[in-house]
């Protein structure tokens, strides 16, 4: 290890629990990366170009650091983050660079810092963090590596030790990135995943013409319920062609629902049409969803429902950059009144599996692990976005475990657009399990057999089992 | 200590914690058991007959197994559990116990891995956990103990140190076994519980149908609310007689209210004759809870809640196999603005104590505890259900002690109708407990003669005086 | 140190932990109190009278202390506890410490327990806790302390080490004893916080009088809704005279409201002269924040909402002791919506800077540190009321530092009229943050040159900042 990272980091610190924490850890950390959720960019590994700019790859894309820079007194625009009309106030990456070097202590003891920090020692070997001294040098280092052939996408996939990983595309993308990588020959697994929010969620921007796009590339009539249903099928075929495995449906609430036919009509014909009221969206989404589970029961697609989120909370950030810039803050979300319509409907079909994830931490304990622990269609995801961070697993671990055990969590994923982080996010997620079981062999909990058998699990065995990889 | 269990398990890892925690443990580990709370079958302690086959005790009457079981895939009816129908799939004892411990690694980091662990080693003696293996002969040799007279009922009692147990007794019921118990001259003892549900809850099967049997039992004319009033005064005393000191109400919520005179009579009138509205039913199950307290303020039997469990969440279970099967999911639970009508009517009443418990671990530190830590009518109940676990009990003590103190918790109790288990339900309670006073003593805030005092408090002397035993 | 105290209280038990934080304490123990948020009475300042008995001092105004006696069955009454009326049962105070005293055991693990150890031990020089013993003698001994020069308010001022403490006055104050403080040349810095809730809540009592008043005081036509806007102005110009630098707010929920002036005036119209609906009153009290909030924008008094508390609980208690008896129960509370209407305004404004509390700690990774992650007018204060203890403060810090870092956070407050506590509230706050912080050391999350900057500033720089003092 080198100047930035502590060898024992996150392990538990008293020494006998310490030393477990390292023994199972040291049987896990080279094990392959599988990477099952998340958002990177197939174009890069299907053109293979060198990435740009440290600023470009690093700061303006990722909403953890900008946002953390805004709630300081920064600008988007002055961090180069794209407005809403596509435009960008500056493309200076030295100048990003130094605002973000100057301000790295803001991220003191939040996982951005231990991921960046991880990222900057062992992929760029940089022996102090950034700072308002060295910004210019931390800014030309990175940007050197940057153009050299081993930091090109496919080598870090390979020198990452990447088995495989799914990025997530609208379910109206052509997949033409996944096809240049699937014909190039490459050996590295990279698949899609069937994300389609802006075609079940009446909220979504464009909706109505989502669906009329949907009809042309699938050749159903989306005029109707059933053209509806049936162009879903049809896409998803097309994303299984493409190594697919699983669906994404990122929701404000859970809520799922099971209406008659006729009522799926009605709805259809209002929400296709016209404006949706509140509601009207509500009840759509959630009747998507469980025409999701539906066809995942038919098609073996695992679904993942990622709720809780309201998005876009800043009317004028908004207004000026658009979605995804830092500002969607969670609120309460049930899970057990909203996911009965859909599990009254398929939670016992043997082909279904439904992995959820949450941003209210007190549905953990509450609801999502009672649910897990009783429902064979459900799975945990790992703790999620504001809660992939090192407090929140280990929470997570205390909170789900006793009720829904290991074996009805899907393990970690790294859900992450910031591809040079993904071996830090997968290291501090293997560390803190480690450290997990390690505390629960010292408490008498779990004997050593058992941890070393479960400590491969947690790292990547029930992310493949679970997705089906 | 065996194969299964570790000496020190669940104290602190950090060496002088842990050595405070072993001190305190060996000051109460062998301290009479007080269980005022939960649902053997007292049918057991009257007869005194063997019980039948390991899997018939162990695993087809224990919702936190199968539930696991199901959870993973297997079938309710694979495992024996009893239809609505009162039918069985299978009485395979061998069969099903062979699935059990074929899974058992699934229970790794549940507490019912610490229960059954601690049950097999110190109960049975086995040297190896349940697996695929040696399923037969664990089964053999489980069955070969139970058929022996030391494994009867009353010897187990005695074996495991009870001081006083409660069953829970539905209104109706006409506690032929207490009789029994009491007739036959055993010294165990054996108390009853006063639990109304069937003729507090409009919702529950028969709802009607049971108040008339109400009437029958009490000779009062239950057509009319001052007669239901009066039948419950009898009832109450009735149970009083076979040594009951506290009553249990199981709601969806803690509402409860005050209504006037005419208001009771008129909700009574709609409630006893006809389907109730499901706000006609939560105001009643409301007023009920209120009525229920006044007769304790009189009577001076300790009032216990229960509430917050969504029952039977799946429509398919439920109606496959009915009640109590796994499917009971916690929702969030209101108690300030439930129970403020009961308390303005009782609150400081001398003789009424309240017991509250709850699956929505957010209240302990945000309701209960405050509450608690003013209204002298109310203590804290121990974490329960989900949270009747080491973590849970972790999480209880650091959310509750610090706004309500030791003195407004009620102690442990075990509410469960496994057996067997008791004593280890109580030893992962003491250690627990004993771990918690050993990280406050280490931390300065408490002196070793304050955890003195307080772990034989926590360990059965505040369960005794809250429940008045 | 002496009996009552351990050297090394409240730091991790694991000893590399315990080193480091002991380095870090010993950093931070002497530097200066800064207190800008509380409730002591200028008058005490002003005035600079000794104390009177250790009763009135100590356990009559304190609802902490009180409140739990209550809750074992003491009154209202016998503790000296003043009725609604301003009557009071006893003036006793030997009696009244003789209850305290004999219940000192019930504080065990609280707080509160904390507090008076420390004050006991560090200020009046007990050698052992009150008992039903000693309650004599120790009574004695204070009430000898009280009686002394040295124990008067100026001089435990300067021998806590106050650089500067906030008091709280409403609207209508006339602050009457900042202007003797400030006149009497005394070089104490005691400042004013404006808290205009009797003049913003249509609920307060006397709210339409209060309106009335305003208007007296100020000027200014307070019977029209421009003229209430002007009123405040006025007033909050007036405090920042006698050193204000801050608002308060203390409001039921976090509601804030946007409307149209024409909204505002018609609203204002209602509430202003006749008992308002609850909705209105809510409605009205949403959109005082905002103003609040507009008003801050302008002349820069930073601006803090203590939201969640559901006071007075008890008809009983209320109707006979009136207010801050012990009764004000938390509630679920809502952040994510409740501050959008404002945020949305104003949340950009590059003067405003809104510090945010809660009584509902689900809040905490949910809501608050999203939105103080985000937004840069808002920060975090510090754990409160119920959560100002041990535990509180470290699921605070586990809570919210990970999304929110430390710098979004105000530092530490310790808002409570017991002035004598002063030094024991900030000496746990200093050891906890000082024990967390080693911990993230310990962990490799932070280094040590970061952790000895971090402790001074978690200690009062950050809140030196925070309320611009």
């Amino acid at each position: 290890m080198g100047a930035l990272l502590q060898e024992d980091r996150l392990f538990p610190a008293e020494a006998s629990a310490k030393a477990v924490a390292r023994d199972l850890y040291g049987q896990v950390r080279d094990l392959p990366i599988v990477s099952p959720h998340g958002h990177t960019d197939p174009r890069w590994f299907a053109e293979n170009e060198p990435f740009s700019d440290p600023s470009e790859l690093l700061i303006v894309p990722d909403h953890y650091i900008f946002r953390m820079l805004v709630s300081q007194g920064m600008s988007h625009d002055a961090l180069g983050v794209p407005r809403a009309d596509g435009s960008r106030a500056t493309r200076d990456g030295r100048a990003i660079w130094k605002q973000f070097a100057s301000h790295y202590h803001l991220f003191r003891g939040t996982p951005t810092r231990l991921w960046l920090d991880h990222t900057f020692e062992t992929l760029f070997g940089l022996e102090e963090r950034p700072n308002a001294g060295n910004a210019d040098a931390t800014y030309d280092h990175i940007a050197d590596c940057l153009a050299r052939d081993e930091f090109r996408p496919r080598a870090l996939f390979e020198r990452f030790g990447i088995e495989a990983i799914a990025t997530t595309e609208g379910a109206l993308d052509d997949l033409k990135w996944h096809r240049v990588i699937r014909e190039s020959g490459w050996a590295g697994r990279v698949v899609t995943t069937y994300r389609p929010d802006s075609v079940t969620d009446p909220d979504f921007e464009g909706f109505r013409d989502n669906l009329v796009r949907l009809g042309e590339i699938t050749g159903c009539d989306t005029g109707s319920w059933e053209g509806w249903l049936e162009a879903h099928r049809r896409r998803r075929a097309y994303f299984r062609e493409f190594g697919a495995t699983a669906t994404d449906h990122g929701h404000p609430s859970a809520a799922t629902a099971n209406l008659s036919r006729a009522e799926c009509e009605a709805l259809y014909a209002k929400v296709s049409t016209r404006e949706a009221a509140p509601e009207e969206a509500e009840l759509f989404r959630a009747q998507a969803l469980t025409e999701m589970a539906r066809m995942s029961a038919e098609d073996g697609m695992v679904m993942q429902i990622h709720a809780g989120s309201r998005r876009n909370h800043s009317a004028s950030v908004f207004s000026s950059h658009g979605r995804d810039k830092g500002f969607d803050i969670p609120g309460p979300t049930d899970y057990v009144g909203a996911l009965k319509p859909m599990l009254d409907a398929v939670g016992f079909e043997p082909k279904l599996s439904v992995i959820l994830f949450t941003l209210d931490e007190t549905a953990y304990s509450r609801e999502l692990a009672p649910l897990a622990g009783a429902y064979p269609s459900l799975l945990l995801g790992p703790a999620w976005w504001f809660f992939d961070s090192v407090e929140g697993m280990r929470r997570y671990r205390a909170a789900v475990t006793e009720t829904a055990g290991f074996y009805n969590t899907a393990g970690f994923n790294d859900d992450t657009r910031a591809f040079p982080s993904i071996p830090a996010r997968h290291d501090v997620a293997r560390r803190v399990d480690c450290g997990y079981l390690a505390e629960l062999v010292v408490d008498g909990r779990l004997d050593m057999d058992e941890a070393v058998e479960l400590a491969p699990d947690l790292a990547c065995g029930l992310a493949r089992k679970a997705y089906r990889l």
